[in-house]
């Protein structure tokens, strides 16, 4: 699907409607659209004397702050490709990214210039640029884009990979613009709004935020890191209506504000991120939280089912319904799975990425006849609600049964001694393969194998009940919150190792 | 531009979404978004059986109600175009519109069952078929569309024709869902919405809250005729959260409420249909009416820019910003206009139609680079906020001089004794055009000739000052609200024949 619709420059027509309107608070700078838009314009002209044209892939080595938000508009104007990287990533992991995007040009800022500067000396036609250096530099007298084509590819984010290599996700403009619009359809949107970006920029859900702000002409309140009590504190005084959190987050949150409640302007959490533990859930409801739990995905630019927060008590677990105009089905043998039957969910529509880059084989396998495949397992109930059970390659078949990790990790949590559980298949000779467990005790709390395996005897069928469980003193998740089964598996290896 | 978008059938995924939320209020009935999709679907197949199919042109002779409701998704999922006629027209002009939009079908119920029997009489190739009919007949075995393409022709709408005759408008489904999706961002959107529709949805202000209601997924009220009582009791008791009126209507619902104000819910009146008068802008000040005028047009699929209340006060007058993501500018001779500075007033966009139906050449005059010439006159002020002027044809230039009837209009209503007046320029063989008014005075109020020139010569500029003054028992308004300015012409040949 090629379509080259054309909207003006978002962030040019917020700053000539209403240029005195705050656009950012960041790091203690108040920033209207009028004075970002300035700032954009004169790093897109810095940026193109250093070389960047259209098409150009440039990554972005930076934590979140006032100069990723003026860079991403910086590079759009460009028609360059934004590839925003990982800063929590090893040098190697980097490394690997920058080649595998073709990026030449690597930003930083101090903070990460040692990690930049590396990587252009390892790698051959890679150069790295400072902000400090930019911000010094020249202004090319070239003409800027005022307009966005929709088609037009803006970024490629990485997906933090669970399981194998990260994949570069291709999102155009009209990805973003449509999440967008799908978004406010289904939250609603008012006029006061303001959306508290807490989440990475190089994640989607943290950069999904900056694109809603010039497109609703909201304000975005960006925090470089996540802090419980500097949200808790912005929320409480900062105007905050909306916020985009993972479950770790919001329980720290939580934990950090006790049962202070939160004050009535915020109006939504939306809790990405994967599955949430039910005891969140119901802490939530306890507290009175105005949650949306949401699935998204870097391949349809974030959200593609959220759960409205008057939905959360009668959906107690769901993802919600699908954003509208996208569409969801669930994939089962023979054809399109029967309400509450579970099989890989498939989306459609204009949120959905052109493709993997330099991937074709991968972006054939994951999009056909116009559907993603997602990876994910989930069903819809007769409502049309979503519930999202696992990645379909953790699903763990013991003597032909199917066992959902997830399920299995929610009743080890429920024990009063755990504090966190990864449950992985181990292969076995005789079942194909059998549940094992890694669990994270609560610090000062006692439980041994034997007392959980009972635990979850009470309260599973026995071929869901983990064979073999060990403890372990942290449990590898991604920065959006996902565990890593891969790296429990490899951990899992090595303790089997050590029981021989 | 060709865009071949798909999305799913708006209303059937607002069905599968949430089938039990209410759609539509009309006539004591009481229907959610399930019962509307079965009904639709139903009227579908029946339509289909009648011999309508992709691309058939099929004239809707109907007030509003739920059957035009029904009617209007019904078609959709056929892919017929909708042709909605304004069932306020004497027989010979809705005869030549059938003829004009080249429809082979009109749908009638009882009420006006006579005249589409007698356009099928007289019309060859025409046919009449009455909802009372269509609903007794049998339903074709036909695959209705699930998916709507945004490129589609959805409708021709016609034109009120303030001069000449109307003009058949394409408007797309792409059209109406842009259109919706910008006053979306631009007026916000609340979980507990709720659209008054009492504007005629032959006409594109009442058409788009039909859309709006199954993009948005709320609920529309609709009222078959305005009834200023019974609109102010929808307002008060129904839940209303917006309405679209035209000026005339919200004075007569001003007047019949008195000093009562009006809820909170209520939080905007859209006001269209041309420039409003200053004295209903100041009522609804007074009366802290939480009023959004807005400048709109068939051809643009409705709203082009609209004013927040909030900012009402801040731009009086003003009919507010572009809708994002559309674009306005005004054309003055040699380029763009600077700021202040009037001149036509071009649009550009999603919402912009594909043209006017049968009519190549309007169409390419309309259309030229992208733009839509609207054929107002407007000026743009600093801060990107629209003042629509008056239409160019009736720009009256004396003696070199421009003179915008409206601004003399504004003066004569502010005169006590004065109702409404209509002003014109007339040929004048020493001056090129003479500005002269038609005044409808108010019941038992006095006011000659003089005493309104008098009245204009201590606040308008010499030449701005009508010449001629006659009175009326009525002037000419479209149903839209706005003056017909060429029927005025007639009636002063006739006046001036009279005093000669």
């Amino acid at each position: 699907m090629t379509r080259h619709e054309l909207t003006p420059d978002w962030l040019a027509h917020r700053a000539a409607a209403f240029p005195d309107r705050l656009a950012v608070v960041a790091g203690g700078e108040r920033v209207s659209f009028g004075e970002l838009d300035r700032r954009a314009g004169r790093t897109a002209r810095q940026l193109a004397a250093a070389g960047v044209t259209a098409g150009t892939r440039v990554a972005v080595l930076l934590r979140n702050g006032l100069p990723f938000v003026i860079l991403t508009h910086a590079l759009a104007r460009l028609g360059a490709v934004m590839v925003p990287l990982n800063t929590r990533l090893a040098r190697p992991e980097i490394a690997w990214l920058v080649a595998d995007s073709e990026a030449g040009l690597v930003i930083c800022n101090e903070a990460t210039g040692e990690t930049a500067g590396a990587l252009a000396q390892d790698l051959p036609g890679v150069q790295s640029l400072s902000l400090e250096r930019l911000a010094g530099g020249p202004e090319a007298d070239v003409a800027l884009r005022d307009r966005i084509d929709l088609a037009a590819v803006q970024g490629i984010i990485y997906t933090s990979a669970t399981t194998g290599r990260p994949k570069g996700v291709l999102l155009t403009h009209g990805n973003h613009w449509w999440n967008a619009v799908g978004s406010a359809i289904n939250l609603g949107l008012h006029r006061d709004d303001c959306w508290l970006a807490v989440l990475p920029f190089y994640h989607v859900g943290g950069l999904a935020v900056l694109w809603r702000s010039v497109i609703y002409g909201i304000p975005v309140v960006v925090h470089e890191a996540f802090d419980p009590d500097a949200v808790n504190r912005a929320i409480d005084t900062g105007g905050v209506t909306l916020i985009s959190v993972v479950g770790t987050m919001l329980r720290r949150m939580l934990d950090a504000r006790a049962l202070r409640p939160f004050p009535r302007d915020l109006r939504c959490v939306l809790l990405g991120g994967g599955p949430v533990p039910r005891s969140l859930l119901e802490r939530c409801v306890e507290g009175g939280v105005p949650v949306a739990t949401t699935y998204g995905l870097t391949e349809a630019a974030s959200q593609v089912a959220t759960l409205l927060p008057d939905e959360f008590l009668r959906k107690l677990g769901s993802a919600g319904r699908t954003l509208f105009p996208a569409e969801v089905r669930i994939d089962a043998p023979g054809g399109g799975a029967p309400a509450g039957e579970i099989g890989e969910i498939l989306v459609r529509g204009p949120i959905v990425m052109l493709g993997y880059a330099g991937r074709p084989e991968e972006t054939a396998s994951a999009l056909r006849d116009g559907w993603l495949h997602t990876g994910d397992l989930g069903s819809l109930d007769p409502e049309g609600y979503l519930y999202v059970v696992d990645r379909r390659e953790d699903l763990i078949i013991s003597g032909g049964e199917n066992v959902y990790p997830t399920e299995v990790e929610n009743v080890l949590c429920e024990h009063p001694a755990v504090a966190d559980a990864g449950v992985i298949g181990l292969p076995d000779a005789q079942w194909g393969q059998i549940v094992a467990a890694a669990v994270r005790l609560r610090p000062g709390a006692r439980a041994d194998e034997e007392d959980l395996k009972a635990f979850c005897a009470e309260r599973l069928a026995r071929f869901k009940v983990p064979r073999r469980i060990w403890f372990v003193d942290d449990l590898p998740r991604t920065t959006g919150g996902k565990i890593v089964r891969r790296s429990i598996l490899e951990s899992a290896a090595w303790a089997s190792q050590e029981r021989a």
